[in-house]
């Protein structure tokens, strides 16, 4: 059955609905979407592969793989996270179908009804479904920073949960919905309070290879990494944000043991992923075409997040605040207390611009002071009018 | 958490994994996997695709599609249950990620652990672990005879379990691993049974379009479409026979409330199924190539079906049973009952001959006096030899 607290996610869901729908109507800016804009994805060069790939491994492509994924790009993932310096032999990986299905299958080996998982304020709201859909209790969150959680403000959420806690879900790069990315610092003095309790991470990085310069490529070595197996960690990834969600593919990796269960899980769940996108996925990341693709993509949302700060500054009142992203699709916008972020979005939305409110990433969904502006998707040409449209509903409820 | 019950599926799942190496070893002649030979896919029609869809039509495959499905691919499904007579418009329709997934769904929005689900025996096998994934009770399975379940057995089973029966679970055609298929009066009958109790019939459907004989088509009206609204009836049909399991696509219709709450479990799941190959399917579908390609399938099927039943005509010895399918892609072969269908795996086996143990297919998990012989997946010239190791094996047992 669905957990009863899944209730709460249904409303969500159908506000989503409503969102992807207005991301769709021409007449209205959306800094809604949470995806890539379509003028983005790399058709071209899919098209080049289908010319390329051989017969044999186009056939394998309509085959059914093995549940733990189709072997070569299992071997592609493990170099990818070679790079990203996480020892792949201490562990195991599996293709899952997006990122969303690695964070469901964790949830479901761990999490019993009524067990703990420590999240953070805001937090993805696709994990947060999956969490409430077990049934499982995520608090209020702790609440980040512009490098992640306290340190000890999770000490103490570990101590008072005890045995309870099952899960501590990061999302470390290029947050969604807040923008924000963990130091090197600040994840070794996350490593540092984990090691003294018993309780699996699960680390959240679709937007890790999304950095706007150059210089913020040592900011996303991955905790996985960095913990050196003093910590479980499962690491989930996501071809989505660097290929396109269409393709359904997503990895985890983490302790052997626990991969294994999830690999169990998955099997009764949807046999396998798709092998016609994990054979495209193969080979155009181990083809070479990977590389200049996400050149393309960072120049592109550098932009995008330039052009939208740029409006910002311009439009919006002294008394709002928003982070600054280094890399990634969002920047996160807090308005004075008094004004809530659904007043702002009808009144946005009468004007013509749409976003989601800060309500939907709010683990106990309560708060909804804040508001997620996504320019991964927005049209370049509109951003300066779409926030100067929300900017004018803030300054008018002020 | 996974049910503990599942302990007995992780069994099969290491079992599956071997049968799936068997089935690529060259040097062994497999009847084992229940998948389309490679050779059988439509892979030139895809390139004729890809070449075909316009710009915006690929980068839409490139994105996430609505939870529910890429809408036309929802207009062609639709357009395909209307041709095996069911009232669409009286329900609701969900894209799924392969069949599995719609099983997978329906189950955890109607069964709690302890719940009993009514099977058949033998019954797929990845309905069983799904079900036992929940922590189902499946009981012993409703014997299968030639044209399905017994009517009163249903009723006694659906009355015996009463309020903790939530789902009756039929594949009507073609079974796997059965090879039967449930005539028009058969189903009348059991509908007759189901309007009398309140309980939701999942009816899978993987194989119906695949009949050898123009003559067989009368047989694969669904219950579905047969029950007209009298009982609450899923139907969950798949493009993996059909097109390929690699595209990972199914399809659920039933009753609106009840595939809105799958859409919602869908959501935390998966977030949508793949959009590459959502729009790939319609376009197979809508263009006009799914219709010749059945009639290539249907003719492969057919001539390895009756290589395979002649096979076994000449060497199987008398006290041996099989199954005569007018469709699909199994036999069951019922062995002389001292005789265990690992030891005739174990000697096949030895001289170069694989198949599934009918253990695999019990709900119950005891019974090992069969075997199923998938003919989809060997190469034609191998099918005689390899059923005359298989008939040696039986009969130094006997």
């Amino acid at each position: 059955m669905i957990a009863f607290s899944q209730a709460a996610t249904q409303m969500r869901s159908s506000e989503i609905r409503r969102l992807m729908k207005l991301a769709a109507d021409p007449a209205i800016i959306s800094f809604a979407g949470g995806m890539p804009n379509n003028s983005l994805f790399p058709v071209e060069q899919v098209d080049e592969l289908m010319r390329r790939i051989a017969l044999e491994h186009k056939q394998a492509g309509f085959q059914y793989s093995p549940t733990s994924g189709y072997p070569p790009l299992l071997d592609t993932v493990r170099a990818l996270l070679r790079k990203k310096r996480i020892k792949v032999e201490n562990g195991a990986l599996l293709i899952t179908t997006g990122a969303q299905q690695a964070i469901n299958l964790v949830t479901k080996v761990l999490c019993d009804p009524g067990d703990r998982i420590i999240t953070e304020y805001p937090s993805f709201i696709g994990a947060l479904a999956a969490f409430k859909s077990y049934g499982a209790d995520t608090g209020e969150g702790l609440a980040l920073s512009s490098d992640g959680i306290d340190p000890a403000e999770l000490d103490a959420a570990l101590a008072a949960g005890g045995d309870r806690v099952k899960l501590v879900y990061l999302n470390t790069h290029f947050h969604n919905p807040a923008g924000i990315t963990y130091t090197p610092q600040k994840k070794q003095a996350l490593i540092s309070v984990l090691e003294n309790h018993n309780v699996v991470v699960l680390e959240d990085d679709p937007y890790g290879d999304l950095y706007f310069e150059d210089e913020s490529k040592r900011l996303v070595t991955p905790l996985a990494a960095l913990s050196e197996g003093t910590v479980p960690v499962c690491y989930a990834g996501s071809f989505s944000k660097i290929f396109g969600p269409g393709m359904r593919l997503g990895f985890l990796w983490g302790p052997a043991e626990l991969i294994e269960k999830c690999e169990l899980a998955k099997q009764s769940m949807d046999a396998c992923s798709g092998a016609f996108t994990q054979v495209l996925a193969h080979y155009f990341c181990s083809w070479g075409y990977l590389e200049p693709y996400l050149e393309k993509l960072r120049r592109a949302y550098r932009h995008r997040a330039t052009l939208l700060l740029e409006a910002l500054n311009a439009s919006m009142p002294q008394e709002v605040g928003w982070t600054i992203p280094r890399g990634g699709f969002y920047v996160w916008v807090t308005l004075p207390q008094a004004i809530d972020a659904s007043a702002v979005f009808d009144s946005s939305l009468s004007h013509g611009a749409a976003f989601v409110i800060g309500n939907a990433f709010d683990p106990s969904g309560s708060r909804n002071d804040c508001l997620r502006l996504a320019f991964s998707h927005t049209p370049e040409e509109k951003i300066e009018t779409g926030v100067g449209i929300i900017a004018a509903a803030v300054k008018k409820l002020m």
